[in-house]
């Protein structure tokens, strides 16, 4: 369950006077935000604590998390110029503490690592912060093939060093998550973003690796074919139909709509229900929601789904 | 192209000082608002200026469409005594008199009706407002079926009352919009929005009716199964593979992906030449944006957009 901290009080009252990215460079905090959702929920691994922009903040662009708006980068990229800002990650010593003090906490419970994908990074630095439509980012890549693959392939870089960060720490598997590639067609996913998200997830192939986007229906076979093990899936799409659409080989994750925890607990278990069925046919199905945890969710309303699913599951 | 107006200089001067609402009730300002896009970019057809909410306005319920946030309700509907807010419309002469203007304005060229779906209506009227996730509305539709089904049918009687309305007073075809439902998986949407869709679909039949709505990849065949002549399609899926989702006997429309105008003019000659490409095997296909005008687009793209698809389909 990402970002299932923004709905817990213990989350909310350890975050308080730290900003976002200073958190996510603090190994204790790190650690102790990644065990609360455990804790919390009784779920069967950790999620690493981490913003999609901390590889960048680590190699020094200048950005910050504002809250209520998101990533905000002071100049943001659209030259050829500005990819030597973009300079090679050589280790991130709190990220390396942080994974090493989670893995031996944690003992036989799994740590994914998590980073975001090309995709998204490239929209956040070319944007210059959260954009609904992706247009200055569509325009640099259909406009400028050559500049995107060169900001893609630094980004790709990036990524990569950031997850081999916690992999080599120890961390038992990876998310790779492309928030806004969604925004994109499949035929236009080949084109310009799959070979840079195959190249990460290659590189860290020797751990299982998920790979997940909001509303990417149509790229579920592109993003599993870029070399995921598992596919998230977000709610639209059944499970059924999305092991169709990944193909033979490969699991699925997902899919709760998060918005259910606000409509009456029969319907949650309702839809609950409904998920496992529809994973009937899902080898290896992850069980999990289909996008975010919202932070007006009342934890409890998740706990029960997890014990929910754990009394559905070993019956 | 909806939303061309934001666009348009021309269209911008003539709204000064008139907020939405207001100019949505002014059978000339209709007109005019109507007519300029038509004499901008030498489009097919015209498409009636309204707004989704005003057939709610109509009825008396009270809200106000704010800029920059979109419309806003006084008093959210949540509640089995809020369905009595929801009159019958007994006609909206404003809209008549607007209508027969433009017919009479626009000659051989045909007028298009529209109106919101009524998803999209009950979405505004259960959130209050614009949502990102329509979590009150879920929560309203999965967890009280009855009072949904009820909200549900006063918006179909509504909406079908407002597309008659322009219907016999010389529109030519229906849009029926529905923004928000692509929220919804496919069987959800078979469940609780298409049986009011569809009554409203069936009760315009005397005219070509055109269903939209943005990221309904999975809802295409269902919302052509609904009663649409012609299903709106969305950037995010080509053309080929929306006329086998939508099924035969029927058409589709779309999909430049409207953010395009941003790029280079190189970039949206080869995109109009791909949704072209993709388009052969449509039959009845109307080209058209994947999404509606983006204020911020320099009128004169779309006008030469405009005439280079002529120029390609009447070669």
């Amino acid at each position: 369950m990402r970002q299932a901290g923004r709905a817990l009080p213990e989350y909310r009252a350890l975050r308080e006077g730290t900003g976002m990215l200073d958190s996510c460079f603090r190994p204790d905090m790190v650690t102790e935000i990644t065990l609360q959702p455990l804790r919390r929920f009784g779920v069967d691994a950790a999620i690493f604590f981490s913003d999609i922009v901390v590889p960048l903040k680590a190699i020094g662009v200048d950005l910050d998390i504002v809250p209520g708006v998101g990533p905000v980068v002071a100049e943001p990229f659209r030259t050829r110029a500005d990819l030597d800002r973009l300079v090679p990650l050589e280790g991130a010593p709190e990220i390396t503490q942080a994974v090493q003090q989670l893995v031996s906490e944690l003992g036989a419970t799994p740590l994914i690592g998590f980073a975001g994908a090309p995709f998204t990074l490239a929209s956040y630095l070319v944007e210059g912060g959260p954009s609904k439509d992706q247009r200055r980012t569509k325009a640099l890549m259909y406009g400028d093939p050559v500049l995107w693959d060169g900001l893609m392939t630094r980004l790709a870089d990036l990524t990569l060093a950031f997850l081999r960060v916690q992999v080599d720490a120890g961390a038992s598997a990876v998310q790779l998550f492309d928030s806004w590639v969604g925004a994109l067609p499949a035929q236009d996913y080949r084109r310009y973003v799959m070979a840079h998200s195959a190249r990460i997830l290659t590189g860290v192939r020797d751990v299982p690796r998920i790979h997940f986007g909001v509303g990417t229906g149509e790229l579920l076979h592109d993003m599993g074919a870029a070399g995921a093990d598992v596919v998230g899936v977000d709610f639209r799409v059944p499970l059924d139909e999305a092991v169709r659409r990944v193909g033979p080989g490969k699991a699925v994750q997902g899919n709760l709509d998060p918005t259910l925890v606000f409509a009456p607990e029969a319907v949650v278990r309702t839809m609950t229900e409904r998920v496992l069925a529809q994973a009937k046919t899902a080898e290896g199905h992850i069980f999990n929601l289909g996008h975010g945890v919202l932070p007006e969710t009342d934890p409890d309303v998740l706990t029960r789904v997890v014990a929910h699913v754990h009394e559905a599951t070993s019956a």
